[in-house]
C-alpha cells in the first residue's frame, strides 16, 4: 500500500512509516502482542491498529494469530501478532581480540545459526579479518530460507568508532588505526548491505537496556571487560555518545600515577589494574591465556587473595564512574562478570568507601541479563534500527537469497 | 483566547500553548526577531504566526515593531516582535561559599538589578543564608515595576541537588546535607512563587549554551571552580542528569592515590590537586582568601613557576574528563577561568598529553562566554522555563506588585 495508491500525502505516509515501525518494534520487543496492547501501547485507535497489521502482514514480517471474525459472549477477544515464520534477518558480528562471533540473528532477537574463528592474535591485517568475518557470514547464511530477508550487518569493535561513518579510529588489542572495516567487509562478501559499525561496551549497554538486566532502566552503564576496558553509557534513555561518538573510554580514567604504562602512552590508567593483562599477572596466568580471561576466572581455583587488590580496584574505579554518570545500574560484562563473582565483596566495599553518598545509594552493580551475548545482540540492534525506522524503506533494499549469491 | 472561546479540543490547546512557548523562546534567545524569521523557525504558516504573536501580545510578554499594514512597492516587509517594555521577570541567586549574588533578570537575559552580600564563612546556619538571601531579593525587586509579573525564582548551589525535590543533599563548603533550601527562602520571604534549585555546574553549561560560549554546540562541559570543582555536562543537547540528578561529579574522580586528604573522605580526589586551597597552598594565599581565589589569581604576580604544578594536574584531569565525555567545547568557570590564563600552556600541553587522539582532536578549551555570570544566568534560565513550556499557565500564576507584597 504506497503513498500514491492510497493518495496519502508526504507527511502522512511518514507518521504512517513510522508508526508501523514503533509497531514492529513492539512486537520484536515481545515476540507476541495482542491487538489491545498495541492499541493501549501506541496510543491509536483500534481500526489505525487493524491496518498497520494488515500492512506489516503484508510486508511478510508479521502473522496474525487469531482470526479477527473469532468472537466469545463475553465480547470480542483481541486478535494476536506475532513474529512472522520466515521474516527478516540480520547478521551480528562481535569481533574480540583472539576470535569473531558471527550470528544469524531473526527479528525477536533469537540468535538462529552462530559461528566463530580464531583470529591471529594481535588481531593481524584488517583485510585478512575482513576475509575471516566473511567466511562465517557465508556459513550463518548457509542455512536461512530463501525468501527470508537479510536487512544488514552489525559490527562490534573493542574501540574507538567515528559515529559518522563507522571508521575504526583505534583498535589498540587489534593493532588497528583507521580502518573502514566495514567496507573491508564487504569487499570480501562481494554483496551490497547496510553495514553499521559501534563500540563493544556501547553495543553492550543498548542490548542490555533494550533486552537484559536493564529493562526499563534509563540510566544504565555497560562496563566491557575485553582484554582492555571501557564503558557504553546510556543516559536518560538515550546513549551518550559525545561529539563525535568516542564517550565511556573509562579504561583510561587516572588512576595510579606510579602504575605501569598503559598501550595508550600514559601511565597508571584504570586499564592497567583492571584491565586482562593486570589480572593475569595477579593470579599467575600466562599471557597466552590472557585474552581468554574469562575463562581462566571461572575455572580459578588459586587464593582468593590474589585477587582481592584488584577486586578493590574495580569498586574504586566503578566509584569514580559512578560520580562521573550517577547511573541507576552498572552491568559488568566480560571477563569482569567473572572477576566480580571472585571478589564481590572487595568491590562492593570499594564502591561503597569512594562514591559519594548520593548517587551511592541508587546505584545496583549487576552481571549482564543476556549472558556472554550481550554485545552480539547489541550488534543485532544496531543492524536492525533501520527497520525500525522506516519498515518500507528497510525491506525494499533487503536482499534475498542471500545464502545463493554468497555461494555463487 | 481561551479553549472554550476557540472551542479547541484539549490537544489543540496545549499544541497551541507549546507554540507559544516556543516563540518566546525564540524573542528570548534573540531579544528581537521578524515574523518571517518566525515561520522559518517554527515551521508553521503565517497565519498561525500571526495569531500566535497576537496572543503573546494580549499576554504583555512581547510588542511588535512594525505595523502588519505597512505596505512598500516590492513586497510587505515582515513585521517585528520584540519583548515588552514592562515585561515577566525572574529572580536568580547565586549562592557562592563566602557571598550570595541575587539579580533581578528580565525576559530576554538582562540582568536589570544585581545584590550582593557576604554570608558566614563556612555557610552558616541555612536559615541565615535564607534569610540574607530574602533581604537581597527584596532589594532587586523593589524598583521593578508594579505590573512586572515575576515568574519565580532560581536558586544555583554549590553541591548536590536531588532533582525529583530540589533537596540539597550535600553542599560541602557550606556544611549542609539535606537541606530543604528553597522552602527556607520562601519562609524568609513569606510569599509563594515557584522555585527551582540546581547545582551551580549544571547552570553554568545550561547559560553558556543557550548564551555564551557554547551557542550551537551541543557537546559542552561547563567545569566550576567554586572552592570545589564539579562539571555540568550537556550531551546531544540535553543535560546529562543521571538517576538522580547528581552527574557530573569530577571534583571527587581518583586522581593522586599518594596524595592529600579530600573533604569527601578519600584522599587524593582531582579536587585536592585543582581545587582553591591546593591553589591557594601553591602561590601561599592565607587560608582567609580562598574563597576569592578568583580575584587573587586575576591580581597574581608572583613567579609563574608556582602554579606550572596546578596547570597540569588540571590538563591531566581535564583529558579524564575529555576521555569519559568526549565533549566539543570545555568551559572553565569560576576560578579556574583566572587559572587557565596564568598556566594556559601548561593545561593545554597536559591536556594532549593524556587525552586519547580521537576525542582529543575535536575539543577546544575556552573562557566562559558570559564572565562570572555564567551561573547566575542560568539560575535566571530555569526560572523562565516554566515561562516556555506554557506561557498561559506560568503568568496566570504569576505574581504583580511584587515589591509592595515584600515591602508589606
Amino acid at each position: 500500500m504506497t503513498a500514491q495508491r492510497r493518495g496519502l500525502g508526504t507527511n502522512q505516509e511518514a507518521v504512517r512509516r513510522h508508526n508501523l515501525g514503533t509497531m514492529l518494534r513492539h512486537v520484536h520487543g515481545a515476540g507476541q502482542v495482542s491487538r489491545a496492547q498495541l492499541t493501549a501501547l501506541m496510543g491509536l485507535n483500534r481500526s489505525t491498529i487493524a491496518d498497520l497489521v494488515l500492512e506489516l502482514v503484508s510486508l511478510g514480517v508479521v502473522e496474525q494469530t487469531v482470526p479477527t471474525a473469532a468472537r466469545s459472549g463475553a465480547g470480542r477477544p483481541s486478535a494476536g501478532v506475532r513474529l512472522a515464520e520466515v521474516g527478516p534477518y540480520v547478521i551480528a558480528v562481535d569481533l574480540g581480540v583472539d576470535r569473531a562471533v558471527v550470528a544469524r540473528v531473526a527479528l525477536g532477537g533469537e540468535v538462529v545459526e552462530r559461528a566463530t574463528a580464531p583470529i591471529p592474535s594481535g588481531g593481524g591485517e584488517a583485510w585478512q579479518v575482513g576475509s575471516t568475518v566473511a567466511g562465517l557470514i557465508r556459513r550463518v547464511v548457509e542455512g536461512a530460507p530463501a525468501a527470508a530477508p537479510l536487512l544488514g550487518v552489525g559490527i562490534s569493535v573493542p574501540g574507538l568508532v567515528r559515529r559518522s561513518d563507522g571508521l575504526v579510529r583505534l583498535a589498540p588489542n587489534l593493532e588497528w588505526q583507521d580502518v573502514s572495516f566495514g567496507s573491508i567487509v564487504l569487499a570480501a562478501l562481494g554483496v551490497d548491505v547496510p553495514v553499521q559499525l559501534a563500540n563493544d561496551a556501547d553495543l553492550g549497554a543498548l542490548a542490555e537496556h533494550r533486552r537484559g538486566a536493564g529493562v526499563g532502566i534509563d540510566d544504565l552503564i555497560y562496563i566491557s571487560g575485553n582484554v582492555g576496558v571501557g564503558a557504553g553509557v546510556i543516559t536518560g534513555g538515550v546513549r551518550l555518545e559525545g561529539a563525535g561518538g568516542y564517550a565511556g573510554e573509562v579504561g583510561h580514567l587516572p588512576f595510579a600515577p606510579e602504575g605501569r604504562l598503559c598501550h595508550c602512552g600514559n601511565v597508571g590508567c584504570w586499564e592497567t589494574e583492571v584491565g586482562a593483562h593486570a589480572i593475569a599477572e595477579a593470579i599467575g596466568c600466562p599471557e597466552s591465556e590472557v585474552v581468554t580471561l574469562g575463562d581462566v576466572l571461572d575455572a580459578y581455583a588459586g587464593p582468593p587473595s590474589a585477587l582481592r587488590a584488584t577486586g578493590t580496584a574495580l569498586g574504586h574505579g566503578l566509584a569514580a564512574i559512578v560520580n562521573a554518570f550517577n547511573p541507576r545500574l552498572v552491568v559488568l560484562g566480560g571477563y569482569l562478570s567473572s572477576l566480580y563473582a571472585l571478589v564481590r565483596r572487595e568491590v562492593d566495599d570499594a564502591l561503597a568507601e569512594r562514591a559519594l553518598p548520593a548517587p551511592l545509594e541508587s546505584v545496583t552493580l549487576a552481571l549482564p541479563g543476556l549472558g556472554s551475548d550481550s554485545v552480539l545482540l547489541g550488534a543485532a540492534e544496531i543492524a536492525l534500527e533501520p527497520l525500525f525506522a522506516d519498515p518500507v524503506a528497510a525491506l525494499g533494499t533487503a536482499l534475498v537469497d542471500v545464502g545463493g549469491r554468497l555461494a555463487g
